[in-house]
C-alpha cells in the first residue's frame, strides 16, 4: 500500500472571510471535534504522517490540533496568503514521501475509505496526480474540473468564465501527486491575473498539458463537502449528525424526535435506552443501558448507569450517576460530582463537586456544594450548604442514616454524623454527634387576633387616606400606601420584634 | 357485511431481533398507544374478535392489551418460533367464523377504513384469499409479490433470488382467507429450504395453483408500514404525530413550530389555543379553549381549563388545573394536584398532591406538598412544607385568606387558620389560629464594625501567611487561607454565637 | 414613478372562518409581527397612503395597526360582508390619487420589490389594471387566471367548473387599477349567483372585455402565499423564520440546529454570537457580539452585552444584561432588571424589577424583587427578598461589597450598607450600617443520642402496634403510623421546643 509511502500537507491557513467571525472556521466544533481535527484523524487512523500549513489564528489551530494529541504532525506556518499553490510550496522541507496527499482543511465529513480509495486508484495507475471530483447541483463556490482534448484543468471559481460556472463536475479539494512532480513543479505556478494568487490546481493542468497521467475519482458530494459559511455548516453538521442518531438507533436506542437531538462524536448510548427531544449528549458522555434522558436535558462529560432516569430538564456536567438513580426534573449536577445507585435527585436541585452515597434522596429546592453525603441520607427540602464565605469554600459532610430536616441551613466546615437529625427549619452551625438531634431554630409564638388587628388599622388608615386625597381611587390601595407616612408596617408581613413590642407583646 | 363473519389473528409472537432492544417491539409506545394496540383497536372498532398469537415477552403483550380492555380477544401461545405458518395453524381451535383475517402486529398505521374494504372486497369478488399488497421504493425487508401466467404468489425476502428482490411489489401481511380453505390447507405447509420456518404466504401459490379466486388489493404504504428497526418506528411516529397536528390544526389550535410538539392519541385541545415549541402533551391530557401552553412545557395526564396560561418550561403531571390560571415557567405539578381558578403559580415551585382554592398565590421557590390550600392563599417566596419525617407524610392546612410570610418553613400536620399571618422567615411549628399571627424567628443584631474587623483581621493573616510562604501568589488568596490553622472562620458568613462572645458579643 | 400617485386599499375585513379561532387570522403573529401589519408595513416603506378595510374585530385591527405608529391610514368599516367588490366600493370616498393599489390583508411574505414592480409595469404599459398571478401546485382556495382569445379574466374558487379547478394559474390578490376605470365600474359589479358577494375580480373580466389593458405579471408563489387556515400560517411562519435565519447566519451567527429557533423581526445578534437548540429571541431583543446564548432559552425584549452567556433553560424578559455576564441554567429575569458587567447569575434564581452593580454574583435558588444592588455584592444561596407584604412591594438596598449570607430572608424595606456581611441563615428586618455584621438566627443545640431515642421509640411502637393488628404489613411500616394516637411525632424532624422540654431537655 502506498499508504506508508504518502505524508499529508492539510491546509489549514485560510482567513474563512465569509464566516464573518472572528474565530477562524476550522475552530468551529461540530458535533464535538473542531472542523480541522475531523481530516486530520482520519490521516492519523491512516498512520499518514501529516504538516498542518498554518496562517489565521495559527497559534489557535495548532493547539487545537496538540490538545488532540494526533501523532505525526509537523506544522508551518504560510506568512502571507498567497494561495494554495504557495501554502504547498511552504511545506517543501516536509516532503520526506513518495507521494504528497494535499487537502482542504474543511472536511469534515471526508471518510477513511475516500482516502484509501484515492491511494489505491493512485498507485494501480500509477498516475501523476490522482484528485477527488464530485458532481453537485450547485457548484458555486468550487473549482470546476474541465476534461476536454483529453486534456483536464481546474479553474478556480474566481477565474472562470460565466460559461464555465455552469460546469457541474467540481474539484474537492485533495489531491495525491507524486513528489517528483511537485518538487519539479511547484515553482512554475504563476500568479493568477485575477486574483494574484498561486493556485495548486494550475499543476493539474501543467501535468496534463506533459502528459502525465492524471487521475479522477468521483465521489458523492456530501463527503467532500467544504464549508465556507456558516449555513454551510449548519448542513454539515445535520448531515453527520444524522449518521450518529442513525447508528445509535441500529445499536437499539429509541430517539424521540430524532431529528432534535444533538449527540457528540465520543458519546456511548447503551441498548434499550430512551432520549428524549432536544437532548443534547455532549463530549464524552456514556449512557448506560435501559435508560431515559427526559425531554431537553443537557448531558456533558458525564456517565450515567444503567436503569437510570433522567428526567425533563437536567443539566449534567463532568459528573458520574450511577444505576437506578432518579435525577430532575430541573436538576443540575456540575464540577464533579459522583452519585452512587439507587439515589433520588429531585427538582430545582443543585449539586456541585458532592459525593453522594447509595440509597440518598435530596427531592426538592436544595444546593449541596462542596459536600460528602453518605449512604440513606435523606436531605429535607430547601437545605442549602454555605460552602463560600466570599474566600474559601468549605466541606458539609453528613454521614450515613443521616436525616437533614428541611429548609435547613448548613454552615460548613461542618459534620452531620451517622443517624442524627436535624431538626426542619434549622441552622447548623455545630458538628451534630452520632444519632444526636440538632436544633437550631426559634420557638413559635401566636399572637392571637394580631392579624385582624392590622389589617382592620391598615384598611382604617386607607379610608382616612382616601377622604383626604380625592385623587386617590379606593380600587387601588397600592397607590394609597405607597408613601412615606405609611405609620406601621406589616411587611413580609412583620417587621422587627421591636414593633411587637411596642403593641404590647 | 363479512364482518360479522370474520375473525382475526393478530401475528405478536415475534422476537423483533433488528430492534436490538430487550422490550419487544410491539411494546414501545408510539403517540401513546403501544405498537401492538393500533392494529387491535381498529378490529375492535370493526367489533371483530380477535386471536392474538403470544410468544416473545408474552406475558407482557398480553397484559399491555387487557390493559386496554378490547373485548373479544383470545390468546394462543405460540411456544416454538417456526414461522407465520406456525403461528397461524397454533390458532386453528378458535376459527369460529367463515373468514379468518390474518395480520402482522406491528402495523400502527393501519386505519378501519382499509379492513372494510378488503372485507368488502373479499365478499363482492368471494376470494378464496384476499390481500394488501404495495408499491414501494425499497421494498427491502418485506415478502415480495409476484404474478405472472395468471398465478400469484409471495415469496418471503429471505428465500428471494437477486432478481426477485427487485420487485417492488410488497405483500402487506394482511390476509383474508377463507376458513375452509385455511383448514384444508394449513397443514400442507412445506418449511423453507432457506430458514426452515413454514411461511403463511405459501398458502397463496397453494391457492393460486389450486385456481382458487386470490385477489389483491393495492394500498398506500404509509398505511401499511411495517415496523423492523427503530429507525423504522421513528418513521412511524413521524407520520402518526404529524397527522394529530393537522387534525388540531384544523380545528383552531396555533402551533409554534409545529414539527417539534409531541401530542399523543388521546389528547383533547380548545379552539383558539397555543403550543409552543417542543410541548409534550401526553396521555388523556385534555387543555381547554384560548389557553397557552408555553415552549417546552410537558404535561402528562393532566387537564388545563379554559384561558390559562402554562409558561415555558414547566412539567404538569396527573393535576388538574382551574381556568384563568398562570403557571410557570418553571413549576413543577405531580401527584393528584388540584388548582382552582384565577391562581397563580410561579416559577422553581413545586407542588405535590395538594388541592389549591381559587386565587391563590405562590410564586416562588418553593414546594406544597400534601397541604390543602383555601382561597386567596399568599404563600410567600421559599416558603417550604415539610410534610415527610423520614417515615410518614402529614398535611398542611391554610385556610383561606391566610398569608404566608416569605421563606416560611411548615412543619405538618400543621394548620394556619382562615386570615392569618405568619411571619417572614418564620418556622411554623404549631397551628395558627384565625386571625392571629405567629412569630417563629430570631431577633436580628447588627455587631457595629465588626465585618470590616474580620475582613482586616482576615487580610492581616493572609499577608502574613504570604511572607511567610514565598511559593504562594497574593493573586491567588484562595490557596493561602485552605488550611487548617486558619485561626477563626466567618463562613457563610459567620460560624457560631459561641465565636461572637468570645469576640465580647 | 406612479407610487406618488397612488392609494392603497388593504382588505382586512373577513372572517377567516377556517381559523376555526375568535381571533381574526389578521391579528395573528408571525415572527414578530401580526399578520396584517406585513403588507402594510411594505405600503408604509413605499411611502403609499393607504385605505384600511375593517370588519371582523374591526377594533381590534384597528389597534393593532395604531399601535404600529404607520402614518397616512384610513380605515373604514365594511359593515356587511358582501364581497371583496362590495369592500372595495366602502372605501370609493378615500379615492384620492390615480391609481388604486387593493389588496389582501394576509399575505405576510409580500416584498416591497414586488410592489415596486407592479407599479413600474402598470405604468410602463399604461394598464387600466395590473395584477399580480402565480404558477401554483394546488390552486385550491384561490381564485384562477383564465386566458383565452386574448381576453383575460378571474373565476372566484366557490364559482370554477370542475374543470376550471385544474387551472394552476392563480390570483395572488394584488391588483393596481386607474382610479378612473374603478370609478366608473365599482357600482356595476353584480352579485354572483353562487355565493351572492360582489367579486372584485369581475373587474378583470369587464376590464379585458372592454379592451382597457389588462396586464399580469407572474411572480413566485412564496411571495403571494395567502393565509385562511391554522397549517397555512404554519408554513408561512416557516418561511419566515428562515428568511431570518439566513439572514443572520450570512452575519456571522451560528445557529444550533437553526431549524428548531425563532427569531423575530426585529431581532438583532451580533457576529461570532451562538444561538442554541430551540432558543426564542422575540421581540427587540438585542444580543451582542462573541455571546452564547443556550439551547431552550427564552429572550423577550431584552438587551444582552457583548462577550455573555446566556445558559440554558434560562427566561429573560424586558431586561438589559451587560458584558462578560454569566447567567442561568434555569434563571429568571423580568420586568425591569438591569444588570452590570462581569456579573454571575446562576441557577434557579429569579430577578424581578432589580438592578445589579458590576461584579455582583448571586448563583442559587434565589429571589430578588424589587432590590437594588451594588457593585461586588455577593448573595448567598437560598436568600428570598420579602418585597411583597399583600398589599405593597418594598425596596431591599444591598451596597457595595455587601456579603448576604446563605438561606437569608431579607425583610424590605431594608439596607444592608457598604461592606456589610450577614450571617448564613438570618432573617434581616432591621438596617444593616457599613462593615457591620448582622445576625439574626437562634443558636444551635445538640441532643445528644436524642435521635437514636426517637427511632427506638418509634420502632418500638411500630412492633407494639404490630402485634396489636395482625393486618398491618410489618413491611409497610408507614401504614402503622398514620394514625392519630402516635404518641409523639419528630416530623421535620421534630415539632415544636415544648416537646423537647417534655423530654427533659
Amino acid at each position: 500500500m502506498t499508504r506508508s509511502n504518502t505524508r499529508a500537507i492539510v491546509l489549514a491557513a485560510g482567513r474563512s472571510t465569509r464566516f464573518k467571525t472572528k474565530k477562524s472556521k476550522l475552530l468551529f466544533n461540530i458535533c464535538g471535534r473542531t472542523m480541522v481535527l475531523y481530516p486530520i484523524k482520519v490521516l492519523e487512523e491512516l498512520g499518514i504522517p501529516m504538516t498542518v500549513v498554518l496562517g489565521y489564528q495559527a497559534e489557535e489551530v495548532k493547539q487545537d490540533i496538540e490538545t488532540a494529541n494526533v501523532p505525526n504532525v509537523s506544522y508551518i506556518i504560510q506568512e502571507e496568503q498567497l494561495g494554495t499553490g504557495h501554502a504547498v510550496a511552504c511545506t517543501q522541507k516536509t516532503w520526506d514521501r513518495d507521494n504528497i496527499l494535499i487537502m482542504n482543511g474543511d472536511l469534515p465529513l471526508l471518510t477513511k475509505d475516500l482516502i484509501e480509495k484515492l491511494i489505491q486508484e493512485h498507485q494501480d495507475k500509477d498516475a501523476t496526480i490522482t484528485f477527488l471530483t464530485s458532481l453537485v447541483i450547485d457548484p458555486a463556490g468550487y473549482g470546476r474540473v474541465i476534461q476536454e482534448d483529453g486534456k483536464i484543468s481546474i479553474i478556480e471559481e474566481k477565474d472562470c468564465t460565466p460559461e464555465q460556472r455552469f460546469i457541474n463536475c467540481i474539484n474537492a479539494g485533495i489531491y495525491l501527486i507524486k513528489r517528483d512532480f511537485l518538487e519539479k513543479n511547484i515553482s512554475k505556478l504563476k500568479r493568477s491575473t485575477v486574483s494574484g494568487e498561486l493556485y495548486l490546481v494550475d499543476l493539474v493542468k501543467m501535468a496534463s498539458d506533459e502528459n502525465h497521467r492524471v487521475e479522477t475519482i468521483s465521489v458523492p458530494y456530501d463527503n467532500v463537502r467544504g464549508v465556507n459559511t456558516l449555513q454551510e455548516l449548519w448542513g454539515v453538521e445535520q448531515i453527520k449528525r444524522s449518521e450518529f442518531i442513525k447508528l445509535w438507533m441500529a445499536n437499539g436506542v429509541r430517539f424521540e424526535l430524532a431529528q432534535s437531538i444533538h449527540i457528540d462524536i465520543d458519546v456511548q448510548i447503551g441498548a434499550g435506552s430512551f432520549i428524549g427531544t432536544g437532548v443534547h449528549l455532549i463530549g464524552n458522555t456514556n449512557v448506560g443501558e435501559e435508560c431515559s434522558i427526559g425531554a431537553f436535558s443537557i448531558l456533558s462529560n458525564s456517565v450515567v448507569g444503567d436503569n437510570t432516569t433522567v428526567h425533563s430538564h437536567s443539566v449534567i456536567q463532568d459528573s458520574h450517576i450511577g444505576s437506578n438513580v432518579s435525577v430532575g426534573p430541573f436538576a443540575r449536577l456540575r464540577d464533579n460530582v459522583t452519585i452512587g445507585n439507587d439515589v433520588e435527585i429531585g427538582n430545582f436541585v443543585e449539586i456541585k463537586n458532592t459525593q453522594i452515597g447509595d440509597h440518598a434522596r435530596m427531592k426538592h429546592l436544595t444546593y449541596l456544594g462542596d459536600a460528602k453525603l453518605g449512604k440513606s441520607v435523606n436531605v429535607g427540602a430547601g437545605t442549602i450548604t454555605c460552602n463560600y464565605n466570599g474566600v474559601e469554600k468549605h466541606t458539609t459532610i453528613i454521614e450515613d442514616n443521616a436525616f437533614i430536616g428541611s429548609n435547613n441551613t448548613l454552615i460548613a466546615p461542618v459534620t452531620v454524623s451517622t443517624g442524627a437529625y436535624t431538626a426542619g427549619g434549622s441552622i447548623i452551625t455545630e458538628d451534630v454527634p452520632a444519632d444526636s438531634l440538632a436544633i437550631g431554630r426559634a420557638k413559635q409564638v401566636n399572637k392571637i387576633g394580631y392579624a385582624k388587628k392590622l389589617r382592620d388599622r391598615f384598611e382604617k388608615k386607607t379610608n382616612n387616606d382616601n377622604n383626604n386625597n380625592d385623587t386617590c381611587s379606593p380600587k387601588n390601595p397600592e397607590n394609597i400606601i405607597t408613601q412615606e407616612d405609611v405609620e406601621f408596617n406589616f411587611r413580609g408581613a412583620v417587621k422587627s420584634n421591636d414593633e411587637y413590642r411596642e403593641e404590647g407583646f
